[in-house]
């Protein structure tokens, strides 16, 4: 394998801290460049930044500009804020480079959709068709030829990989499917709001975006082409719980053909043949935060009620690795040509 | 009023560390007696179980001995495992004592439902009948003049509460009212089982008991009367969250007829008009388990999803309080024609 | 016992929420008014600035005016940002209020040595001398007969109460007192700070302000007294530790003279025979932060190493009672002569 | 580098997890045998035991059979509990193999300490002269030739790495070094203790083994070359505090001669020039759990009083790692002749 030369815009939230850790053991990967979103007078050692890599990485974090990010690497990896990246995208395509990007910008395909959920325009709407929604299990090859992979949201990553194959087997119904989903802290970025400090997040836990969280479209788009006409609607609340790293998502279906558990397994399975970041558990084995904390791994479980038409479905993946920056090595790897699993430990 | 002698037998668990601590304040109690269900050669002062209560009560715990018991009091709290109680309240009966018995022995009317969940048959059957299910605000009458309240287990009052006026109201369907809580772990009670550990638990968090947890059937006992023929049928997946108190749970029902905010807020303001515990949140504001950790409140909170004829409600409890101690001594309280806030600060 | 109108300027805080709780209880106080130095439009209600207030209190916070603080109570707590009491306590005394204020302006005697650890001048240097330093275990008669009490500093009670004992039995050298304290989160404020995140502080544990933490003088300012000429030298190191409350300090001392266990047993015995909150523990039992978390309890253990002439002593107490609001309360309760512990539960 | 084969006794514990996450990334090594000291009908799926390895290895855990074991590698690594090691060692030996453990049978040299400290007489004292204390940042040859090397307690390394340089330089007091460090609750095994319990130990915090913990003599043995005659003398106080993983030792020493900030960082600087996992932290920025958890690393950080003499040394490692774990890894790596760093991302 040659080496790439990758950057990452964004290095210094939560994403891009576990991006830099991946990349620093990837055989074929050299990072080049490092830049943040915020505004500062000169460049920052990354040491200062992240003291954990004191040692490892002898590189500064610079302020973004998007054609010294366009020139030093093959590769970018952008891991922004929500509308920032949309500018930033175009100008690297200009310069021939290949994207991962880590934000909302080029998730959704309908650009009245994006106004509609983050609140602004979308000043690049030509370039949402061409944004391939990066779930490799999903979309293995759009990806490998793809110059922009929107990776999806931690959230949408574990609903999708859960109801994918169910829906393509016409196996539940598409009507209020109900998500609940448990997230851990670090889901809500690296910024100080009050409600996110640790004496009132410890102890705690809340419901929040009830039934209006900006993932469930992406989620919808996602789902469409297995559900078919009509699509789905979701009813999907998330919650926050005190840990760091993790999302359960415990999904509420209701049967549309009598099936067993047998059966189910059966659907996973094959769908999921040849992807090795999906594991499904044994009869009632369910997943933990612990079993796929660290990991790049989707853990998918289930429990069939015949006499209430009931299936009950939970997802458990790292919400900093599926759920961001192992998904986004994952589509690089992909796009490369390189084994999907390269420097992601398995 | 005058003052009534209180015995607490279970008295080294999490909800008899609650009672101590609320009776302690309580003006009209004086606690006479503590016991555990541990063979103990001698009494074990009960700051050597609690280091807190040191200084502050001078009694010490004994092996449970139910005549001992009788003799002791005049009311008795019950926080035993399950299986102990039901040959305990008998005796204690007998002795013409009152009892508020705060485990699952005399909760489900029905002999065979009780054996079948849990897994042993009950040695007292004659009793079932008597025993009054102990949730205030919606039988004060009949707990008023019980020799024998089954206080209700901490899933089951944030669940009751938050349903039975919507089946009274006929506002919701009867059918897959889907119900996902969250629990902090002393509702798992003082024991130590290796899932358990700090290290297992902390930054992990799971489902368990998937759709099968033994709180589903006096769940649906309660809510029968409100139903009306047929019933409920509930699907309950509890989990457990790294955090020391608190239930909140999350509930997902299809509507009857349509509703507003508004219709929803009317129906549970009549029902709950004259109970002090529960507590109506703003629309748009969600109930966290700061809200409600360390009192007796149970804080309510729903959206309405007109276009998929959806209501999703939370239910957030302190699992200790409300869903426990709070609510036993809120029983005795309406027992002893006390004002039902007596010691519980509200 | 007469009721007395009481205030709580700083009702937003940790220690506001606390005397908020406290005060509720209390059987010979009325709480009339609540201020907040946040700049607001206007007075937010109480239950949405701590929604577990619901229902017990309906009072609003305001913006803080000293004149109208003045007018509606006799007594004043006043739970302000550091700087901010001292321009508010000459109106409130001067309308003939007494006052407890829990923050730091006038707990050091010396200008010079505010100006040093504040960083900012003393505006009313003249009312230093006035202001008595609020341990009840140390200075009940002066804290009886005061007009304003300066509460002290969370870690401060915790090393005071250890130590002064010991340094009164010139039981231990002045020299070189190590302390090495671990507190909660709490002890840091409610404002939004990028290091007290949830995800920054959890599974984290750091020293700070090492050897140089501004309660450092007002411990040495207390002990002299006990200390004799030279007063002591403390060597003080403070770590914050990921849960909400508590304070465990561990002081490194060196014996003055030979002593056993008892020795140092009956000095603190002597010492506090009638402080109702100092608690010592019996041999080998070492206090655990749970032992005394939601209590106004010190509790104290030690060890003796006759082979090295040294003494272990730990002090544990819950930093928002013991080291703020519950001995705010004791010093009004003192000032009031009602009994030290009313309200507080013990 | 020729490969390895390499099995784990003791591989159901959290080092020898930690171990297996290692070595399955580990270029040379190939994983050939895991054992557990419980006895077990059968071998258990080591993806039963840890979910979290599904689908990486395929390896069963068996009952520890030392014979079995001896055959099964060419190097063995040892996490067996107290007690144990010592009756495996020698089979091992006789067979060839060369031995990490990670346990502390063979760490003291004196047979008469291992049996005062740790309860029980050592079975094969002939072999304590030859075992090395596996610190490769003091004893690389040593550990190079060694066919048993004792990996040092977690608690051990932090401090015998802050202390060993200070000493050599005689820069310290070797008197009443006092020691009090901080740990996750990793560090307390996989077992079911009541006391670690979730609900016991979230929001809790304490001291133990109060200058009486079996780390102390391995320490003192350990610095005894650096200090000279008569050694060291140390007073160690551990506590527990609410995260899972981490050690933070905070060392109040006395200065035996003037020195800066710089004196010490030359004086470290000077030590561990060729030590690839020590890092010396810039001056007044203190180390952190997050700055070291999941890495080998050893952070150090200092600040002198000079008008006090005294010198606060800060050493914060991950205990499972290079507090267990990692060292075993790092000392292997020097056994084998590869690179100190290889496998452990450094």
């Amino acid at each position: 394998m040659s080496t790439l030369k990758v950057a990452i815009a964004g290095a210094t939230g939560y994403a891009g801290e576990e991006l830099i850790r991946i990349l620093l053991q990837h055989p074929s990967i050299q990072l080049t460049h490092l830049a943040a979103s915020a505004k500062w007078d000169r460049p920052v050692a990354l040491a200062d930044v992240f003291p954990r890599f004191a040692g490892q990485l002898d590189l500064s974090v610079e302020s973004l500009d998007p054609a010294r990010l366009a020139s030093s690497c093959d590769v970018a990896f952008l891991a922004l804020p929500h509308g920032v990246s949309m500018d930033v995208v175009p100008i690297l395509l200009k310069a021939g480079r290949r994207i991962v990007d880590l934000g909302s910008d080029f998730r959704l395909r309908d650009s009245a959709a994006y106004a509609q959920w983050y609140g602004k325009p979308h000043t690049h709407p030509e370039l949402l068709a061409e944004a391939v929604y990066g779930i490799p299990e999903l979309s293995k090859e759009a990806i490998a030829r793809a110059r922009l992979v929107a990776n999806p949201g931690c959230y949408a990553t574990s609903i999708i990989l859960a109801l994918a194959p169910l829906l393509r087997a016409k196996l539940v119904e598409r009507e209020w499917m109900v998500v609940d989903a448990k997230s851990g802290l670090t889901g809500a970025g690296r910024k100080a709001e009050p409600s996110m400090m640790f004496s009132e997040m410890n102890e705690n836990l809340w419901p929040y975006k009830v039934n209006h969280h900006q993932h469930t479209p992406e989620v919808e788009q996602a789902l469409a082409p297995f559900a078919g006409a009509g699509g789905v609607s979701l009813c999907f609340v998330p919650h926050v719980v005190p840990m760091n790293r993790g999302i359960l998502s415990t999904m509420y279906l209701r049967l549309a053909k009598t099936a067993t558990w047998d059966d189910v397994h059966a659907t996973y399975r094959d769908f999921y043949r040849e992807a090795p970041f999906v594991r499904l558990r044994p009869q009632n084995q369910w997943p933990k935060i612990h079993d796929v904390a660290g990991t790049n791994y989707c853990d998918l479980a289930w429990t069939v009620d015949q006499a209430k038409r009931g299936l009950i479905v939970t997802a458990a993946i790292d919400n900093l690795l599926k759920g961001a920056a192992g998904q986004a090595v994952q589509n690089l790897n992909v796009m490369a040509g390189w084994p999907e699993t390269t420097g992601l430990c398995a």
